[in-house]
């Protein structure tokens, strides 16, 4: 088998086996699929799609090209939640310590800042002394400890994705459903997790600015998901205008704050935060009904038990022991 | 401007400007445009094509991104035949001598064998001695005086073409119309040619195994090279059955001695042969009428004036100075 014939065959419009996509990621890692390889395969993807059995055979591949987390040892559902990114997205650092107030565990392996959406990592990387790059072991504490830790991807989780990735980034081949699928799914699956809620952001200021596309990442992403075991379901939220009212990272962290201690909440912002956490306890299996749901997670934000998870996440997680005073 | 800017234009279907074109030839020389870069362009391109406009920009970039050869000191036309490659395909080592001897100059700059295909230069090879390397001193000296000279392809003649195929070769991105055109032409425009003869073949045994894309292949090329003010034509030949008697570099090497020298002679070959060599005296303006130029290439062959030229061309190129004796 050669890479150019599995390209060919995508490229002339014919589904690609399991044994075919195998052999296109194993050669990432080993080196006979090279960078070239990799861009014409994501162009006669972006051109020509792949079926749902496709994408899972790409997305399993991925998985196995590193590492794979185990939480065995946690007595409870390790749910994370993924968005497509948007402006003024400061969802990820308020919900995990909600969700994780709640009862749910929630490993969160973030990202870097891509256009000119932000990044949960440089926001929480404002906080100084904050370790968005602990290693293993102080992850795994952390997350047993307090519930939740947002942490910056590893290498050893699906470094293929990380290889395609960076040549999809700059050969105009990101925006590809089935490709987008295996980059998410991929790195979520190697993370253990038992269940994913995605927030796909939608509108002018999204990078999926199209409902249509949207609605076909969200299924593309569901029904690949389901077929690892993944529970996995998905919102579409809204991106023609930034979310909350802060944009820029230091600012966002202490809207963040503001929110959790509930000194200043943006509506539409707790609207975003109370769905996805919604939807994560459901997945979880934590809450039989919607309106149980909400109750709970109000009670964490009430109580102040949502503040408390978010401030020992980052007590942890900081180079410097950050005394409760010094934080807010 | 990114490379990816221009591949996203591409891929979305837009026509790219002139500067653009530019920019990505002249980023593979300068190095911010990547191996990836030229894959997903070309896979780009593939997909949706391009106009007669992009193809001549393609071409003309190509060709400034090396060195032009210049004739001038010649007191005759310069015309070269291309084939799209064939199996036993040996007309270019009977047509050069045999259009040398009717007045045209034809410096033929020729290929390898390309997958299944035999390549002249492999051909030449096995004539002992034979340099498809000469400085380019001995290679106008050659032309000069013997009237043509088949050698391989040098590296300062559009080089961008070199890294694009190479690329395109391993990327399942060799079949676009406009993409031949550029390779062909870029290399043909910098040899300084007067006008060319594109023999393009069809069917099972060429790579342009279906009439339509040989006929698409023949306007796309003819279009370009007449933009450049190149004159230049294509016959369509047939490809289903190899060409001549012989398919081996030495054996196809004597079947040329034997057809040149009357010997012996296949009649499918030598029409396909006639055919070209005709197009060629009537693109140098040396033939009025077919008939004419039938009646000259008939009288270089009968007079063993073209046999003669071939032995020239083998003694003036050969590190072993070869007596008649010893070749025939």
């Amino acid at each position: 088998m050669l890479p150019q014939e599995i390209i060919r065959k995508k490229r002339d419009g014919h589904s690609l086996s399991a044994e075919e996509i195998q052999f296109y990621i194993e050669g990432i890692a080993n080196g006979s699929v090279n960078e070239s390889h990799i861009a014409a395969f994501s162009m006669a993807v972006l051109f020509n799609g792949m079926s749902v059995d496709e994408s899972f055979h790409l997305t399993n591949h991925m998985v196995k090209s590193g590492e794979t987390l185990n939480w065995d040892d946690l007595n409870g559902p390790v749910i994370d939640k993924h968005s497509t990114g948007g402006v003024g997205d400061k969802v990820s650092l308020m919900l995990a310590p909600i969700v994780a107030a709640c009862g749910i565990y929630n490993p969160m392996i973030s990202g870097r800042g891509l256009g000119h959406t932000g990044g949960t990592l440089d926001k929480l990387e404002s906080i100084p002394g904050y370790n968005t790059t602990p290693d293993n072991d102080q992850f795994r504490n952390v997350v047993k400890n307090v519930g939740c830790a947002i942490i910056g991807q590893t290498a050893n989780l699906a470094p293929a994705d990380k290889i395609i990735y960076g040549v999809r980034d700059v050969t105009a081949t990101v925006e590809s459903v089935p490709l987008i699928t295996a980059s998410i799914l991929s790195k979520k699956l190697a993370a253990g997790l038992d269940g994913l809620v995605m927030d796909i952001k939608t509108g002018n200021g999204a990078f999926a600015d199209q409902l249509d596309f949207a609605r076909d990442l969200g299924e593309s992403i569901i029904g690949v998901a389901n077929k690892f075991g993944m529970k996995t379901t998905a919102l579409i939220t809204d991106m023609n205008q930034p979310l909350g009212t802060a944009v820029g990272n230091a600012v966002e962290v202490m809207e963040v704050i503001n929110h959790l201690k509930g000194t200043k909440r943006d509506q539409r912002l707790h609207e975003v935060v109370l769905s996805l956490a919604v939807e994560m306890l459901q997945v979880a299996g934590l809450s039989d009904s919607k309106e149980h749901a909400i109750k709970k997670i109000t009670d964490v934000l009430d109580n102040g038990q949502a503040a408390e998870t978010f401030q020992k996440m980052v007590s942890e997680l900081g180079l410097m022991k950050l005394s409760r005073l010094q934080m807010w």
